[in-house]
């Protein structure tokens, strides 16, 4: 580990918030940073709640996400917010939604917000992402809410990561079966209906239910459907309580702990392929690597030829 | 290479549409067939057009793809469909639509259709949907039509493997900032606003095409918006025709050939990463790799520190 990194793990283990930021920043640009801090962590697992908020582009999440931070605050939980954003790898910039949030919770010290891109990752979410989980638990956050854009790959990926998940809808033509299309109906803990006062809204909570009933249910949680209207502060309440409910729930039923060690288990797999990307980085300007990338290029050999010699010379290079 | 594998080469080299089906089959099944087999392919790499098709859920990509289809046997093109399907990671099971073009080209030898799953894969697109284009390829077809479900990384990924992108969406609420969102702006060649008969059509149209003003272009094609009813058929002919268009376009600057050498490079690393993962399956019953898991499991040590621990393992076992 790097002088500068023993200072900044010293920090956030006491609690210093430009510590946590820093970290973040290093796990976020450097990938093999999580692997030399991570020992020296002190982690608080089982204070640390995670939820993860998904649905499709436009159902809210953004709006969603700033009501749950405002109630947590009233019931002082101090929390954490993960915006991942995938959806532009050639353009990058932050979530518009979450400069807004910025700025409303900028002199609250009980609120962290973070977005993170997920360019040039494997997966839909970005490697940094469960890195930086770590970090918030480290520095002693109770609730972290992960909001994903809405788009594809990182909606499903979100289950990996989450403690309860969220699922957000609207009302609108055809949402329910595009939701079960996308595979949303599997990962929902909790659903909710979003711009309830719009038409349609108590007909989709009914396809819903519907679709729920007939998911085979690992542990009798009765998933619910709820009706809100994010914008106006409507239904809030209801999802956190629902969240104590969920937690609860799973706590009583030692589901939490097995959940967080399947979880565990899962995240040994994602980090070897991390970790194998950044070995593979250090042959790339290999002179023999370059000759056969040439190769490619002039359509000498084909990809797959290339994979196999480069990788002879991987092995040789260990 | 195995005796059957062989046979099969010989087979698809040779037109035999069983050969093309069962080799689809058996790199599907097996991650590490593609590079058994691949120097055994007689590619005819500039004969075959690839075209993907993307958007978000709902803009009827299906319906367009059958139209599609039926339009390019008009003018006697043999075309295979491949249909990727990532949305149920979960449950599985073939794509509706599919199943019903399936019957209306059943007898029809000019249309090959296959879809496939991403389940498991890293990414959004299978590992296995390059190297089926190489069979489709090697197997003669005119036109490939790659066609997402449209959820996420996959809609974004489809510009890795094809020839010319059409972007399809549909009039509704916000659908065009929503594609800009997720990205689709970026990737499109032609962009189509289906359903047009829809109000909000000829609005999403202009939308779009400010957008695509706003875009920085590198080569100077001018990208079109085609109002289309898949539906009815309505647009189809001059979707086909703005293919055309853009294929002789990229032709006649050499931009088609440096795509397709710049994608081969991107192969490479795409592959270096499916052959590095069933390598590691391979060490993954090893008994001092069970035990590292064990303590994740007892929570003895970090998921950070077993990675750690395995590589080591992995480079000694290679």
């Amino acid at each position: 580990m790097k002088h500068d990194e023993k200072k900044l793990i010293s920090g956030i283990n006491s609690g210093s918030r430009v510590s946590l930021s820093r970290l973040i920043s290093l796990v976020e640009s450097d990938k093999s940073a999580i692997f030399r801090i991570s020992d020296s962590l002190k982690r608080k697992d089982n204070d640390t709640y995670v939820v993860g908020i998904t649905g499709p582009p436009g159902a809210g999440k953004s709006t969603l996400t700033n009501r749950l931070i405002q109630n947590l605050r009233k019931n002082n939980k101090s929390v954490a917010v993960l915006a991942v954003d995938p959806s532009s790898p050639f353009t990058g910039g932050a979530v518009l939604g979450d400069r807004i949030r910025m700025q409303e919770h900028a002199l609250d010290d009980g609120v962290f917000i973070r977005s993170i891109g997920s360019r040039g990752d494997l997966g839909g979410l970005s490697s940094a992402t469960s890195a930086i989980i770590k970090l918030f638990d480290t520095f002693g956050i109770d609730v972290i809410l992960i909001e994903t854009v809405g788009v594809g790959q990182t909606e499903l990926d979100i289950i990996k990561i989450s403690d309860c998940v969220l699922v957000t809808l609207v009302p609108e033509a055809g949402d329910g079966v595009q939701a079960m299309k996308a595979g949303l109906m599997e990962i929902g803990d909790i659903f909710i209906v979003n711009k309830a006062d719009r038409g349609g809204a108590e007909k989709l909570a009914r396809e819903v239910d519907y679709m729920i009933s007939l998911k085979h249910s690992e542990n009798n949680w009765s998933t619910k459907v709820i009706l809100a209207e994010a914008e106006n502060d409507v239904g809030t309440k209801e999802i956190i309580s629902e969240i104590e409910k969920f937690k609860n729930f799973e706590i009583q039923r030692d589901l939490l702990d097995k959940k967080r060690v399947k979880r565990k288990l899962s995240e040994v797999e994602t980090l070897i392929f991390q970790k194998m990307k950044f070995e593979l980085e250090n042959i790339k300007d290999n002179k023999k690597v370059k000759n056969i990338m040439l190769d490619v290029e002039t359509s000498k050999i084909e990809p797959e030829k290339a994979v196999n010699m480069i990788f002879k010379l991987f092995k040789e290079s260990l």
